[in-house]
């Protein structure tokens, strides 16, 4: 596995490339949840690459990136294990050269960012699809791999990739849980252990909704009742919604497959977000 | 030479070319400014591509873009005769899909947009960078040719390319003018005969200001000096500054080679915008 360091070196690697390039685009702390993406990509490319940056540009809170989790060496270890041929671990002055101000250049996704994750973090959109264009133009991959469980997150990747005309195939995957449900995260090493104890319910109610629906039930009662639900276990809720799977539109009716519900919720300090299909 | 319509063809020409290629991004109705640009892209390129797209996304006025000159056929021959060898030439619907909405992504450049043409007219770089980004992906080419006239649009461009990592090395060629020093634009074309004959004293304006500078008279007098003129010709003006030739930001003292002078004037209907080094 060769480890790259700078985006000069990502491009001329990329250039002896032959075969398609399949790119997991990570800000390290790699969990199960990483590794089946890389699996994924090896399953389907014929060179794995994956990207190590913790972006400051999508933090608003600067505790927030402070305390996030750093673990290079054994997420290079995760990698080569999991199947990667090629680690991008540039720094953020190589990434952004005139950090701390930010580049004058950005990246914006209309619509689709206005609400959840784009409301509740200002900017934090923004910095996304900065440095995805920026990752996907320097690695120029033909796949690029991104979880379901940021599910707005890989719906704003995937407008921003066409929109530019970006020559890749964005895929979202699966999002791989604990045996107890907790989708896989690395903010769940926040979690004091009675939180870890009360987080899986995030995700059982998102089930019990999903199922309700499913069976006919009105959708604002069984949203009512699954927020209640969620306070109840002791959650802050921050939103629990029925929206259209591809456009994350409202939805007027309840057709199967193409109703998401997304939920975003507060334990104690830590924010958790999952979201299912209906 | 070889026209291609869509996006998709322009990209499937593009992975068989070999060697360098240079791109002249044009709004179409070609004067002997692009053709200076295409005759250059021709000396230092192996293959010459002109691309040909009125881009709706940088027009504020509707009016504007409904009568800005279309000449398709007479710039194909243009293209053929400067040199080119590829003229990409997309719709509207294949470069935005959702026309007559706006495409959900926009690229933006803070700093360098916020004066001048950035402030009188508001969107427009939004939508310059946003339209030299897709076309700088949809081709890739190694250069890509600008005409100084545009000085901030020039600015503009290279810092999007530079910050988004675009593998393409932007270069600046000098305005081309008319016997009179009027600067070659397709919007002359609005221009009366009393205005045409009026329309040279901008350059004329710029190049006294520049010399008066040079023999080291104080900037505010020679400016407002400047401005005067403007106004005495039948000009509104709309600015006329002296700017680091690099970054665009205020001089506290003028160095040689450093400074430029940028100046917008309406004449009648018609707004001109010239520029010159001091």
């Amino acid at each position: 596995m060769v480890t790259l360091p700078t985006p000069a070196e990502a491009r001329a690697v990329r250039r002896t490339l032959r075969g398609t390039v399949g790119l997991v685009p990570t800000m390290g702390a790699l969990h199960r949840g990483h590794i089946s993406l890389i699996a994924r990509a090896a399953e389907q490319c014929d060179v794995v690459a994956v990207s190590i940056f913790v972006n400051p540009l999508q933090f608003g809170d600067p505790e927030d990136i402070a305390h996030y989790p750093r673990t290079l060496e054994a997420d290079l270890a995760v990698c080569a294990e999991a199947g990667a041929h090629v680690v991008f671990a540039p720094t953020v002055s190589e990434m952004y050269p005139a950090w701390p101000d930010p580049p004058a250049t950005a990246v914006s996704v209309r619509g689709l960012t206005e609400n959840w994750e784009g409301a509740s973090r200002p900017g934090h959109f923004d910095g996304v699809a900065t440095v995805v264009a920026k990752l996907l133009i320097q690695c120029t991959p033909d796949f690029a791999m991104f979880g379901e469980k940021d599910y707005q997150q890989l719906k704003v990747v995937n407008q921003m990739a066409n929109d530019l005309d970006l020559p890749v195939t964005i895929i979202g995957l699966p999002t791989v849980r604990e045996k107890d449900g907790l989708a896989m995260s690395s903010r769940n090493a926040y979690l004091t252990v009675a939180e870890r104890m009360a987080a899986p319910m995030l995700y059982r109610v998102l089930k019990e909704c999903a199922g309700k629906i499913g069976r006919g039930q009105l959708l604002p009662r069984v949203l009512d009742e699954g927020g209640a639900a969620l306070e109840r276990a002791g959650f802050m809720l921050d939103y629990l919604e029925a929206r259209n799977a591809e456009t994350l539109a409202t939805i007027d009716r309840v057709d199967k497959g193409s109703v998401r519900l997304l939920a975003a919720a507060r334990l104690g300090r830590t924010r958790l977000i999952d979201n299912v299909a209906v």
